[in-house]
Formats: structure tokens, sequence, C-alpha cells
């Protein structure tokens, strides 16, 4: 097989993670490596909705520095975007999309092609890669996984997630010595909300501050359990009568047995018409204590989850600049239409390595929490969850201060320059 | 005079801090250095609540090394409470608890006390020391500042209020990636709630993300300026046009011109009658959507942020201890009556120390942030704030970190025997 000679160009795409820069530091790094195979390293800005606009940055123009000093900085530093193409919904549009991808590619003499996202992100790898294959186009395409919301199949668990649950366990442990201290016999209780809509990874991995059975947090909301309020009101009472204060993390997305969301039946709305739905937290605490009576608060991580690096996970970074790095080699070596998958040899000690597993079987499916990975009541995760999660959050992730702050990267984005008509 | 010998009692009161525990180890590791004077030190399960129902914790029964941990674990350690002792309010039920009190501290032989807390605790801690002196009740009380509010007069600032800052805006400036790296043309915001209900210094801490004129935080909504909606859609519109992303941080109980909580007019009631407030952020971040069409998300980092000791600042835990040991040492040279309180030499190099200033000044005046420190259009806090602000996160609280999180320290809480009847 002739060694494919060309250019490379990585993006992200979704939401951003931690860890999400580690694996386009690991591209960067790795590809510095084969300077006989790739000769330019070119990041696309804002994912494939700059790529369309030929937003192309010159990764070989930042200081090497600033690429380890990604390692430490959260969010997507070549801009992320949500834009889809969509060959169900908007054939015609993507039919476009596509063509202008491949002019791009052509333009810039593109033969690798990297992004890391989630499944939206590996679907679109898998149409540029078959896509490749149908125009003869030479290009050699991985997606690397990235999502806090770790419900990408075939992979162990997607980078990005070790670190949002680190911090959201921390936060848990944290907020419940607070409340603990001020409950006397009144009660206290805390509603934590938490990101994860369709399943309940990132509210599960919370079940880690909890060393002793008396500790928070004392109950954990999954979507993949239908939300009983009564059930959930004697739990709480229950908790409470049992260690004077209560901590529930809850997912942001939580439905009834109807598939309903909580609260939106009554709802306000606007002067737009549009339905006024507070969070899960706060609604599920306004629940709680007009249910029972006990002082409730609220707390809506957000996107500080996500992006807290300040509290970032070591072994999620180490593993998501491998991810990287497996992607370029796995590229060079002439692979394509792969994603890069992390593969568990043990739990303890924790022993992991990277392997491939093709796109085409990855897109679009959706992965739970296995039913058996909750406790019977479905209230909390039980022990083969824990043993999952566990070794995702050792080591803290150092960042470099300065005056009491993170200092974070921001790379200079020289662009590429411009060889088409404007596409947008 | 003769050298007053007997017993410590120390409690803390009000909101849990980051720092507050570091003012407790301060007073007791002090407490040791003067075995003559000082001979058993206990502490007060929730604050005055506890006092009144003779629950003390027999400090000595615990090991050192947890009383060293005190510095690095959140909240409150020996518990506290929002109990007052109301003279205005409840007359009867004041003098009864008041002589409660002295019940217990006679009981005990208490001849020092120490209470850490807000405005209220330091009313509490004046009224007892003017009440031993009705009595003829040889007591040395101290109060020790305490409050992530930051609204003490006199004392330059408060222990707790350092972390708090610091927290906030390492999480303002994550956010700020997170966001920013979203942002395409359609541009995008984010609200982030903090705490301080009266007295802005919370929020106004959140500038030291700041450090390009284009960075985070871009708005600012103080309590000390009335909240004008046109005029913040306005400048989040300006922002969004410049930077097509914009972070803007509200403290929970933002009022317009009229002094009304901002969407207190169309809250929805519930079943009871309740109102059903969301929260400022919320609220906020639905004005700013429907105002103006820019996508906004919200993050409400309610107990989380007086909570997080793995973003704590090295300088506040510092200083709450010093102020723990200054207590101590100013009650065995024969002092009543006054609170401990941070006075600042210079700013640059950070330069402090502790004095005492007459608890009878202190008690419940309201400290707010002066006018000429908040910027003409009164949407963030100018460089005279920023001076003041900076040195207060210095260096990073390290934490005892066990398997990926935070390992903090729960006092065994031997409970001394008790030698009075039930009083509650």
């Amino acid at each position: 097989m002739a060694e494919l000679v060309g250019n490379l160009l990585v993006a992200q795409s979704g939401g951003p993670t931690v860890a999400i820069n580690a694996s386009i530091a690991g591209v960067i790094q790795e590809a510095g490596k084969h300077p006989d195979t790739i000769e330019e390293i070119y990041g696309g800005a804002n994912g494939i909705y700059g790529i369309l606009n030929e937003d192309l940055i010159d990764l070989n123009e930042e200081k090497a520095r600033n690429i380890e000093g990604l390692k430490s900085t959260p969010a997507a530093a070549l801009g992320t975007c949500r834009y889809k193409i969509n060959f169900d919904k908007e054939p015609e549009k993507a039919a476009k999309d596509m063509d202008r991808l491949f002019q791009v590619f052509e333009a810039h003499n593109i033969r690798y092609f990297f992004y890391a996202g989630g499944n939206d992100s590996q679907d679109t790898s898998n149409k540029i890669h078959e896509e490749a294959q149908r125009r003869g186009y030479e290009l050699n395409v991985i997606g690397i996984p990235k999502t806090i919301d770790n419900d990408l199949p075939y992979t162990d668990h997607c980078p990005g997630y070790g670190s949002v649950i680190k911090y959201n366990a921390a936060t848990v442990m944290e907020v419940a010595f607070d409340v603990a201290s001020m409950a006397t016999d009144q009660g206290s209780c805390c509603v934590i909300e938490v990101m994860g809509r369709a399943a309940g990874w990132i509210a599960a991995g919370t079940v880690l501050a909890k060393r002793e059975p008396s500790d928070a947090p004392h109950i954990i909301l999954l979507p993949e359990i239908p939300f009983k309020e009564q059930a959930l009101l004697e739990k709480v009472k229950e908790t409470v009568a049992e260690n004077k204060y209560c901590i529930v993390v809850v997912g942001e997305g939580l439905k009834d047995e109807e598939g309903k969301e909580l609260g939106a039946e009554d709802a306000q709305v606007d002067a737009f018409g549009h339905k006024l739905l507070s969070g899960s937290g706060e609604r599920l605490a306004k629940i709680i204590q007009n249910g029972i009576g006990t002082k409730t608060r609220s707390v809506k991580l957000g996107y500080a989850q996500r992006a807290a690096a300040h509290c970032g996970s070591a072994t999620d970074i180490e593993e998501a600049a491998a991810c990287g790095e497996k992607a370029v080699r796995a590229a060079v070596e002439g692979n394509s239409g792969y994603m890069v998958k992390l593969v568990r040899k043990s739990s303890d000690p924790y022993e992991w390595t990277t392997e491939l597993h093709l796109l085409s079987e990855v897109a679009n499916v959706e992965h739970t929490i296995p039913r058996d990975w909750i406790t019977e009541d479905g209230f909390l995760p039980n022990e083969k969850f824990v043993e999952f999660a566990k070794p995702l959050i050792f080591g803290e992730l150092k960042l470099n201060w300065k005056d009491g702050l993170p200092r974070f990267v921001r790379l200079e984005k020289n662009l590429v320059e411009k060889t088409l008509p404007d596409y947008m």
C-alpha cells in the first residue's frame, strides 16, 4: 500500500468538555511525529460549521507550549458547533454540504480527517468516510470519542466523563458537609441538578462521593427509572429522619412514567407563548419542600460542570490525549471509518488501552446504564456501577495558577488562506 | 489583674464557609498553648442552639491530626444554626435564653467564649458580653468574623470571602471558555447566579476572572445598583455583537428600582399558596433569551460556592486561622467585648494583621460596596474594587486527595456530660 501523503484536519463538535482539548493536543503532537506523511496540520474552526466556511486554523503556527497547555484548558479551543449534516431531514442541503466539504478537502489536500465528538459527530465522520470511498477521494477518517454524557456505545467510557463526575462528586461531597452542618432537628435538604437528559451516567457518577452508607448522595434520580413523586417523598422523609439531612442528585430531563417532563404541566407561558420551565432541580426542591415541609434548596451546575478544569481528572486527560494519538497512528497506518475506543483491561488495578471500532456500528446508538447496575428501588447505582466509575476520576489535573486563578491557553488561530468562493 | 482560669467554649453560627473551620482550628491550637489559663476546650454543637441544650463537644478528645485537618474541611464542623436571641421581637424568650446560657456557662465553668459568625453572631456575642458584666460573671467574649457575604463593617474583609470569590471567579472563567467556544454567529449567553442578597461583594468578586477587557464577566448585576431591564438588554446585545458571547453574573436577590424582586410579580402559586419564585439567574436567562433572541442558559452555584474547599484560597484559610488564634490571645490577655478584625497594611505586596474592634460598634451594621468602586454605568466593579479583592484569592488550598476525591475531617464529637435539666 502506497503511503497517503497530505494534510491533516482535526475539528471538535458538540458540547465542550474538560478533556476534548487534550484529544486535539494528542492529534497535533502525534501528527508532528509523521512529517513524511502529514504535511500541514489544520484545525476546523467551530467544527463542520467552520470547515464549510473554509475557516481552517494553521495549527503548526501555534506555540508548542500552548499545544501542551491545551491538556489543561477546558472547552473547545478550536471552537465547536452543533451543526449536523442531516440526510434524513434535509437531504438536498446535506448533499450540498457534503459536496462543499470535499471541495474544501481537495482545495487544501486534506488526506487525514479527525472529528472529536459524540453520537452526531461519529455519524458525520462515518458519512464523510463513506462519501470519500464513493468519490474515490483518498481520505482516512477516524472519529475521536468525546462526551460528558458517556452515551457512546462500544467504548468502555468516553473522554470527558471522568472529569465531569470527579467535579460533580466533589461538589456533592462539599455541599453535603455544608447541609449536614446546618441541619438541626428540623432537617435540611438540597437538590443538585446535573447534566444528562437521556442517560443517567453523569448523575450516577456522583455516587462516588459516598464512602459510608449514610453519606451523600442519598438519592440519585436517573432518567433510566421513571420518576414517582410519592416514592421519592417517602425516601427523602426516611433519609431526613435518619441523618437530619438529605442530598438528592437529579439529571436535567427527569420524566414521569408517561414520559412527561417534571413540571411541564403547570409551566408558565411568557408573552411569546414560550413555556417558562424551570430546571428539574429547582422544581424538585419545591416538590420536596411543599411535600414534606423540610427546607430544601437547589444547585444547578449547568455549564460549570463540563468546564471545571480546576477539578479535572488526570486519568481522563491522559485517556483523551491517548485517543487523539491513537487516531493519528491508526490513520497513518491506512485505517479509515473507525472510532477510537477505550478498552478496559482491569478495574483494580486500573488498566486500559485504545482500540478501533467500526464507525458504521457506533453512529446513533445510545448507551444507557444497565438496569442491573442500579439498586432494586431505583434510587442509587450499585456496586457494579461503582467498580466501573471509580478509576475514571483518579488523579488531579494540574493547572497553571497565577494570582489565584488558572491560566488557560488561547490559540492564536491564524487562518489558512481561502481559495474557494464563499459558501453560506 | 488576676488571671482568669477556666474552660473555653467556641461555637459557629450562620451559613457555613470554606474557612470557618480554620478559625476553630486556630482557637483550639492557640488555646492548647495556654494550659495554665484554659483548662478544657469545648465546642458548642450547632451554635447557640446546641449550647442552650447543653450539647458541648469535648474538643481535647479529638485527634490533633483532625484539628489541623479542619483547615481544609469546608462547612461548620461543630455544626451551626440560625438561632437568634432576639430581644427586640421576643424579649421574654430572649431573657429566658440568656438565663439558660449562663446556667450552662456556670455549670461548665466557661470563662472564655468565642463565637464565629456574621452580623447576628457578633450581636449575640456582644449581648453575652454585656450580660456577663451585668451579672458580674467573669467571662471573656471575643467574636470571630465569618461570612462569605463580606458584609461585616470595620474588618478589611471577612474570612470565607476570599475562598468563595476564588471558586466563583474560576467558575466564571471556565464557563466563559465553554460558552465562547460554542458561540458561532448566532451568539450565546450564560447567566451565573451567585449568593449575596443585600450586598454585591460575592458577585463583584468574579470580576477577578477578567484579565483582558473582552474577558468575562461582561456584566455583573449588583444589588447596590437597581436593575433596569432595558439597559441590561442593550448591554448584552452590545457585548454579543462584539464578542459573540456574553457572561452575566447576578446575585440571588436582584431588585428593580422599586425594590421589587425580579419576577416576583408573575410568580406561580402552588397548591398551598406558596409563591414559586425561580432563582434570579434562571429568570434573567429567560428575560435575555426572550428579549434579544440569543440562546441563554443559567448556572446556579448555590451552596456549592460556599463549600468549595477544592478551590479554596490559601490566603483566606491562613487569615481565618489567624483570627481564631488572635481571639484566644486577646481573651487570655483579659479582653472581652471585641471582634477580631483583619487590617490591611498594603495591597501590593499584600500585608495584613489582626486587631480588635468593639463589638458594640460592629453589631447589626451592614457593609455594602462603595458607589465609587463601581463603574459609572453600574455594570462592573472598577479598579478600586480589583485592588481590594485581588490578593484575597492568592494561593491554592491543598486538600488531602484519596481515590480522586478530597478527604475531609469529621470530628468524633464526644459530648460533655450534662448536669442541667433539659431546656427545650
